[in-house]
């Protein structure tokens, strides 16, 4: 394992006891009813325990949207074609996709990672190449990559976030785009939590019935092929991964290392956590799960983490574009912590008990 | 019935199927899979039809908090002592209260309108009165209110929002402050739907398992005394409503007749939304259900009215502090509908049928 990877997991302690008892007690002074405020006081007594304060600050946002390109698209599993990723990489970055418009609904910067996108993408300043391959290999005839692949995936996401607090970063959401990452998204699903594939495989961005039962088929001859351990989470993400899963991963690792709290997104963004997972179970602490995709899958994910979305309206778009609404929730819990008066300060009579 | 009353009834009109119609086709055009904004996209068909418009806009936004007191408090149905409400507002006045967090997070402006404080509030640049009297009856033992008062709850609360208009306004939330006032909206909710007291009656601030207990003897006895019609909601309101209620009520009526989205928060402005419908069924296209609460008998309204809400954060605090929320959602809604490249626009590829 790569010494960075090494490094990064032994940074990751449990959440802070101390400042989750004091934000605990702070909510009972603050002017309104007890536990009237339901999950956002949940959340402030986590996003304290992630960062160690007890009046903590959530200032500078970011999405970081790892892009890549699967081979098996050639199984003919998506509902578009692979020139797509590199199209939408440039919406990014001229702002005109979904994510720009939440970002800046939310004040938020966006960090667009090439990692495997197949096509040779125009330099531009908010683009970063942390690129591996022009693409996937097809994970229905070999692997999807090498097992060194896998971890510099992984490790490029770490260097990602860690460049990323040098800018300064109090929460991170994370993104995705990659025509076909629907598929080893249900792969490692399938592989880390034994679920049939069936049951963790949709309809991605919008297939038919018989393509769903194509996918299916081949999501299934993918694991029969490659027989990826489900102990071992790299060899999953290396036998039916994707580069930018593997980022994402790298993400999620990176910054609960330096207790920065991590917004998932869909059900790409819950595969890349179960990776993470595999390698430190504790980071699961650290996410937070900002919605629930309509994405088949995606709530096994959840489950299998124990991890209960904030929103539930049915998007599947990606991007990091339910992580924006889950962050300004979380912003909503924290500035609530912060900057309410309490029963002394206003002057107001407490419960009669 | 009240000439601007009337006046605002006739002024409410159907839902604009010209405006939706054109939304819905701009919706598949905008770069993502169709239909992966799921219940944002429906919110931005129906703010095209509510407004009339197909790029909308909400950059006004409000959130109007009707404040009132409630002579059944004497029964012991609350957790909080009646001068609570007084110094409630004074602390929306100042802006130490949870829902001025919230307003300042969304970008949104407050209006504080005391309609039945049972104390002399000292005059604020911020605080409107539309006030009725110091508090309502007793409902337990008598009227809570005239019907002249009820229909005058009512009209306050138009001519606010009408003022509100004058100042620009694209969106209103609703919120209310009344210790005591999940008492009447439990009234309110069983009398409207026939539902039993027991099913429609929580802990409001926290009360214990006796006072819940009691809550429900002193409303099953209030409506026993008082026989509010269920065919007239201004009978419903005058005999077991509060005058804060009223004038959600009216604020629901003005906004919808002047094609405005309102927000509705949680119980209490359920109960008024209840009311605004029993005065004219199609208000229900205009409401916006920001959320369940978790306060017992919401879920019943919002079914009752055939509203889905946005969230479920197990939040119960008022104020329109879940409408606050909610507002955000339908801002990045509108957002993605107007700001979104389409596919022609940023030259990507469409989906291979």
């Amino acid at each position: 394992m790569s010494e960075l990877l090494q490094q990064t997991i032994a940074m990751i302690h449990p959440l802070d006891e101390e400042a989750m008892g004091k934000v605990r007690l702070r909510q009972h002074q603050l002017t309104k009813p007890r536990g009237s405020l339901g999950r956002l006081e949940e959340l402030s007594v986590r996003i304290a325990g992630i960062t160690g304060k007890v009046m903590p600050n959530i200032e500078q946002k970011a999405i970081v949207i790892m892009a890549g390109d699967h081979g098996v698209i050639a199984e003919g599993v998506s509902a578009y074609p692979q020139e797509v990723t590199a199209q939408m990489v440039y919406n990014f970055l001229r702002g005109g996709a979904c994510i720009n418009v939440f970002t800046r609904h939310i004040g938020a910067r966006v960090v667009v990672v090439d990692t495997g996108v197949a096509a040779r993408l125009e330099p531009h300043s908010s683009l970063i190449s942390r690129k591996i391959a022009s693409g996937t290999g097809n994970m229905a005839k070999e692997p999807a990559m090498t097992r060194e692949q896998a971890l510099r995936a992984i490790v490029g996401g770490i260097e990602v976030v860690n460049d990323e607090v040098t800018k300064g970063l109090d929460i991170v959401g994370v993104g995705d785009m990659g025509i076909g990452n629907t598929t080893p998204s249900s792969a490692i699903c399938a592989a880390v939590t034994g679920e049939p594939v069936a049951k963790v495989t949709g309809r991605g961005a919008g297939i038919s019935d018989e393509q769903l039962a194509l996918k299916v088929r081949v999501i299934e001859a993918a694991l029969t092929l490659n027989k990826p351990d489900p102990k071992d989470t790299i060899d999953i993400l290396s036998k039916v991964g994707g580069f930018e899963i593997g980022g994402i991963a790298g993400i999620i690792l990176g910054a609960t290392a330096q207790r920065i709290p991590v917004v998932i997104d869909g059900f790409i963004t819950g595969a890349a956590a179960l990776i993470a997972y595999g390698l430190c179970p504790r980071v699961k602490d650290y996410l937070i799960a900002a919605h629930v995709s309509a994405e088949a899958g995606h709530k096994v994910v959840l489950d299998y983490l124990g991890l209960k979305p904030l929103l539930d309206l049915e998007m599947c778009l990606g991007e990091g574009t339910g992580a924006a609404l889950g962050i300004s929730i979380v912003e909503a819990a924290i500035k609530a912590l912060v900057e309410m008066a309490t029963f002394a300060d206003a002057g107001i009579s407490e419960k009669v008990e």
